[in-house]
């Protein structure tokens, strides 16, 4: 099943996208707020799943205003340096602990947003990501267990601004810029992915492969993510784990590429989508 | 005025304390629903203290719950090496640019709640700070305007988990273990301080001092963050900005003392007022 948040006639719901349009949810399951609320109950995902079979699309996919996967998740938990060769390009080696960073959720946007170059910087980076998105909440989770709280996965960008990024020896704000961490267009659930090690995550900038991974080059895989920021913090129904980028990053790249108003950057996912977002300056 | 959230009796509430006791504001600033949107209008602000001072205390201050000052704030923007001292005892030297990290909203817990010393390391240490609450929201702000975007200032104990800080080279999950970023017990508004550049905050654990400075030691002062993140991600009303932490934590110390449970850790500022949280272990 491919969920969604978007609004229409300005109101806020959460459906599924089928091949014949979107089934609103919102109005079938009466009294679940949100996506993310939905996602906490394996009960109510299921249920979820026979509505959407019974029913007839709503409405186009067209006529809705996608919304980030979770529009306002409590957490955004990114990881840097957890693809071998990505590790490489950045002068860096895969250490005992995964590297973990924070994005604010406000910095979130929808499949087709603009991405926004900054008016502080031209440096402005792309990194296409498998996101995680967590279902069952939890704390001290064993990896063994890891996978039973995800909900599904979808497409993330977690585009940077590199000279803000090594203005000192934290990231900083440099992951943090506004309307930099795009997400969609939709999640697809756990059942429907056998083994994500299988997929593929390429990042194409105006139609060209610049970035291409597989999950299984993962150096901190997800159940070991998972288990480990949930020593520190429990995870919530709707949270976001983006899972690091593959190698071919722009500021690596000799001569460095930058994103600039006018261009295109998608993220692929073999069996996911393609999240895809224009760039656009900063007004 | 000194303002505060709370519970009293399974309500979240707003309101001011006074001399004889809490001042409720909820019902008397009907639709306004949390103390982030008052401090978001300047006029709400001036309209609340005409009602503070001509009303009665409705209760007293020990019959509410106190939240964290903001309980859900958007984003906490936190500063790191920040005062000199601090920055020689940590190895550091100040840059060009201040350091910045962010943390988790959902790791906030009020005045007198008990930070929790994680399951996972016993390095639990203390950060006492000066916090600046914004109010009047904005991108791109100069310097010289800066502290008209300040709603008032309160007290912050920016508890850090060591070993995990230091498991990388970016801070990860040290700063955003649950139950260790410590806000409150109220926030003076800016029109009582008249330069905030005098404010002394001090740390005391179980009464013994362990840390000191005044905020005139900034390395980068408030206007100065306020603008640089600005630049990045606009500031809304209710962000928290923690402005770093004065020499004396006690990872630098020889022998190192942490925080265990049944110690008591108490940040006075100043003006301000006095935080004051025990410390338990992690259930």
């Amino acid at each position: 099943m491919k969920l969604i948040s978007y609004h229409r006639a300005g109101q806020a719901h959460f459906g599924a996208v089928t091949a014949n349009g979107v089934v609103e949810l919102t109005h079938r399951l009466n009294g679940v707020p949100d996506l993310a609320a939905l996602l906490a109950d394996n009960a109510l995902v299921a249920q979820a799943g026979q509505l959407v079979a019974a029913a007839k699309a709503d409405y186009a996919l067209d006529s809705v205003q996608l919304a980030p996967v979770i529009p306002r998740p409590g957490k955004v938990v990114c990881v840097g340096i957890n693809y071998v060769e990505h590790a490489a390009e950045a002068g860096r080696k895969v250490g005992q602990y995964p590297v973990i960073f924070q994005r604010y959720s406000e910095t979130l946007l929808a499949h087709e947003a603009p991405l926004l170059r900054p008016k502080a910087s031209a440096d402005f980076d792309f990194e296409a990501e498998l996101a995680v998105v967590i279902g069952k909440g939890g704390a001290h989770i064993d990896p063994a267990d890891a996978m039973e709280h995800v909900a599904g996965y979808t497409c993330f960008n977690d585009a940077s601004v590199r000279d803000w990024q090594f203005h000192t020896h934290q990231y900083g704000m440099g992951k943090n810029f506004a309307a930099t961490g795009a997400i969609g267009p939709w999640l697809v659930t756990a059942d429907e992915i056998a083994d994500y090690r299988e997929l593929t995550v390429t990042g194409l900038l105006n139609g060209e492969r610049m970035q291409h991974g597989k999950l299984s080059e993962l150096a901190f895989d997800i159940p070991a993510l998972i288990a480990y920021i949930s020593k520190a913090l429990p995870w919530n129904p709707g949270d976001i784990l983006a899972t690091g980028t593959p190698s071919g990053i722009g500021f690596k790249r000799t001569p460095p590429v930058f994103l600039k108003a006018g261009d295109r950057y998608e993220v692929v996912i073999s069996q996911i989508g393609t999240l895809s977002n224009p760039v656009a300056d900063e007004a």
